[in-house]
């Protein structure tokens, strides 16, 4: 009897913390972890490839301008592990191996692809006024 | 004459490069560096953050927890170089910096504050996916 309320108390206080939402401003919080995988330098491109449908890991690669074998496979681990990415591997010679975005993971990859949509429409003003930045200052007369 | 058509050309050249807009699949695009900036450890915080009003460097130091000095510093000076952050000071004793959102930045930050809202409102299941995975496997009868 007392092990089963120690085991329900145990039980609701796991499930409250599972409750929780996140808070990215509190250091500590694993909210952190998964920003940093899906806002790392490939995990947004990664994201935004998996939107447009199932890519093979080849194809990825030649998607993903300069990214690595060892920084694609990095970030695909880590997208998988947060059950953004699905990874599915069939039983074939050569081995065959597919990613696609999980129900969940679909979600985040909107969110990421309208940020990177933002980016390059908004390039040429952006270009403008990094150049203007740049520019030196009129002469004083 | 001729100097007028070759100037001509050349502004018509800069022109058509600035109205093309960011391929961020392309590994030498210049939207990869902006990326950067606004997909930073930090500067998704600092863009959040922002979205809710002026702040001072002291300000958003305490609220973006575990940045350090030197960090927010150089975001805030990426964000700034790219017409997304305002940094405005004030020529009075003590030094008074405020920085904020220009109408360009508000767009950006937006965007990245729809993810960061996607995170935290979505940790519960990311972790349970995690834990899940951790899980060592049943075993086999």
């Amino acid at each position: 009897m007392e092990k089963n309320d120690a085991n329900e108390i145990a039980m609701a206080t796991t499930l409250a913390a599972k409750m929780r939402r996140g808070d990215l401003f509190s250091e500590k919080c694993p909210s952190r972890e998964v920003l940093k995988h899906v806002t790392s330098r490939w995990g947004v491109l990664i994201l935004v490839a998996l939107l447009g449908g199932t890519h093979r890991f080849s194809n990825l690669r030649r998607k993903v301008g300069g990214v690595s074998e060892r920084m694609l496979a990095q970030t695909l681990q880590w997208l998988e592990g947060d059950g953004i990415v699905l990874r599915q591997s069939y039983p074939v010679v050569p081995p065959h191996v597919e990613y696609s975005l999980t129900p969940l993971g679909r979600a985040a990859a909107e969110k990421v692809s309208a940020l990177a949509e933002w980016i390059e429409e908004n390039l040429p003003e952006i270009i403008d006024v990094q150049e203007r930045k740049c520019a030196p200052p009129t002469p004083a007369r």
